[in-house]
């Protein structure tokens, strides 16, 4: 593949936007990125998009936003992948520009969640599970997510206050991040007393919902230097694996197949092993999955990811910073949108445009985008060329 | 871009498969194709599908089929452009091989349409337009086309019996079509005399929904000789094009402006005019869609396109044959599939495979896919290497 190389990136705040449409919110953070890119035109448009046939009756969601934008005739393309949409947008867009077909390309991943109207946002979300033999019995998504976290507890002796480093360290980090929506610190005793959602996952495990936009413009590595930014920055690793949809077809409940296959694979891309990534977005929907993500990717045995929150590993400063605007948690998980988001923060941190949470001297950073209870796993490495 | 072929298809009978679920029904597809190019294994697997949200409250449709067809840990994503999604994956699919990121690529398009319940079918196909400006006036998706269906017949005075010849060659065709759900001959008097649906778009006008699925497996060209059939099919040309979503925003509502341009990017990619095309498997959901379809793509003047099935020029030993293997007015159209039974059955052309419909010495087929009313196209060219 020929090198691909970020020129642009935008961001809406996550939040219940009443007042913005589905296509408002697109269209503002697709113009952001073509803005800094310095871009009139793309050659292609690719969302990431999970819910809005469920939740705003649109289909055909990639045209809707370049008609919006002012670029008729662009060619778009929506690609779905339930919460991990949004890379694999980027991976789609990646895989195009790298062809030489598309020489600009704008990945745009975006979800508004707040206008559910007549169906529940939890039917909705649970269409990410398998409808027939997951959802037939009745189980919600966080609820097949509850069900892990109470088996990983159990099979590694881990309490459940065990897990509020992660959550804290999110919020810690979000309260510097003005796209964040939940911009307040937590502390361990706000933690162990939220409300319970799913036993043993409360409110302060899992990520709050929103409506946002993230976008990402592409082009081949060799256009950057008559117009990008100083630093240049390069995608140097991608991969996509799957596992079992439902989650009690796996082996081993406790280990993400997809999420340790995608991460090798990205690995090999980028000739790097875990010791070089400076930071790592993951994808924290729920506390357990932080845990599960960093034993996967190779940062923490088997069992043990909750240990590097404890140790303060997971901090900035620490072996691998993770959520270092917020995470999933904190920043907010705009499902469809959040894989770009995480992209955006990669970028930022090897910009070091991040101020008070800037990872010192980055040069690698990774994002980790989950579609399912580790269904769909995608994870990318990007580093300063 | 590296050239690709085309090492193997497959497609299941579009009918009402009331004893067969989503999954098997994608499942069997892809696996023909699958057992046709000889391969146990793929890459990844590209989903063109644009209803199961709505329908089967099914999302990340991707892993669902690669888990359920034995292909676990297998890179899948879904791509959806509305009706025009089965091509979109393809085209995705076609870059990612292009790119060299991806060496065995299924394309699969599925759509299983008879299992609404609690919604319904017309207001789920409706997520094709324009929620906000097109669907909060009330108007269906066949009614959008029925106003430009009567533009049409009032600023170029043609009758509604002269769009009979699209369906009669259509419905012709499908007869020795094993897959076509639909496999009755009509005549102009039963075209004349069906229901009226939405004035003035009868029954025999439109295409019949359906539950099937398609599938093409796409390699790098040199990988063909030591695997391939005897016939050698690649991809000559590809290219997207969008038009605003809501056909009222359109300076001229009767020039479909993507499918011009779709076709004129394929046409430049593959170095061929009009002319050189032996037949075309245009998206004839209604029979004003021919009409425009063979306008825009240069096959008429404007206005002129109904001319063509008067003049019996669409038929097989016509100028451009078209629908001949019974097209979306026979064949049927299960909406996110129809894009890959296209590409399958000009394959199916291409090789000699197509009996008593036959395009005689066909080199050059091309299959045009179209989301929402003319809003997304996509044109495909393929050819005898």
């Amino acid at each position: 593949m020929r090198q691909v190389a970020v020129l642009g990136i935008g961001q809406t705040k996550i939040a219940e936007q009443w007042d913005h449409s589905l296509r408002e919110i697109g269209g503002e953070a697709g113009l952001l990125a073509m803005n800094e890119a310095g871009l009139e035109r793309v050659d292609a448009l690719f969302v990431g998009n999970m819910l809005s046939p469920l939740i705003d009756d649109q289909n055909q969601l990639g045209t809707l936003l370049v008609d919006w934008m002012g670029l008729r005739q662009t060619e778009a393309v929506k690609i779905e992948a339930a919460c991990g949409s949004g890379a694999a947008a980027f991976r789609s867009a990646l895989m195009a520009v790298a062809s030489g077909e598309i020489e600009t390309a704008l990945v745009l991943g975006i979800e508004k969640m707040s206008d559910m109207v007549g169906h529940d946002v939890t039917s909705a979300l649970a269409t990410a599970a398998d409808a027939d033999y997951e959802l037939e019995q009745g189980i919600s998504f966080v609820g097949i997510n509850a069900l892990v976290m109470r088996r990983y507890m159990h099979q590694f002796g881990w309490k459940h206050r065990d897990f509020a480093p992660f959550s804290i360290n999110a919020h810690a980090n979000a309260v510097h991040n003005p796209w964040a929506r939940l911009r307040e610190p937590i502390t361990a005793e706000s933690f162990e007393h939220s409300s319970m959602i799913s036993t043993p996952i409360n409110l302060l495990d899992a990520s709050p919902t929103g409506d946002g936009a993230a976008a990402v413009v592409l082009v081949p590595l060799e256009r950057l230097p008559r117009m990008g930014p100083a630093r240049r920055i390069v995608v140097r690793g991608s991969a996509s694996a799957t596992d079992t949809i439902a989650v009690h077809s796996r082996e081993d409940p406790l280990l993400l197949r997809a999420a340790q296959r995608s991460a090798q694979g990205a690995y090999q891309m980028a000739g790097v092993t875990p010791q070089d990534i400076d930071l790592f977005e993951l994808h924290d929907a729920f506390t357990i999955m932080s845990a599960l993500s960093l034993e996967a990717c190779g940062f923490a045995e088997r069992g043990q990811g909750v240990r590097l929150g404890l140790e303060h590993q997971i901090e900035l400063g620490g072996r691998i910073p993770v959520c270092t605007r917020g995470g999933l948690k904190a920043r907010g998980h705009p499902v469809g949108a959040t894989g770009v988001y995480q992209i955006v923060e990669v970028v930022q941190q090897l910009r070091g445009e991040c101020a008070q949470t800037q990872v010192d001297g980055a040069k690698l950073g990774m994002a980790q985008n989950i579609g399912g209870s580790g269904a769909t796993v995608l994870t990318h490495i990007l580093g300063v060329e």
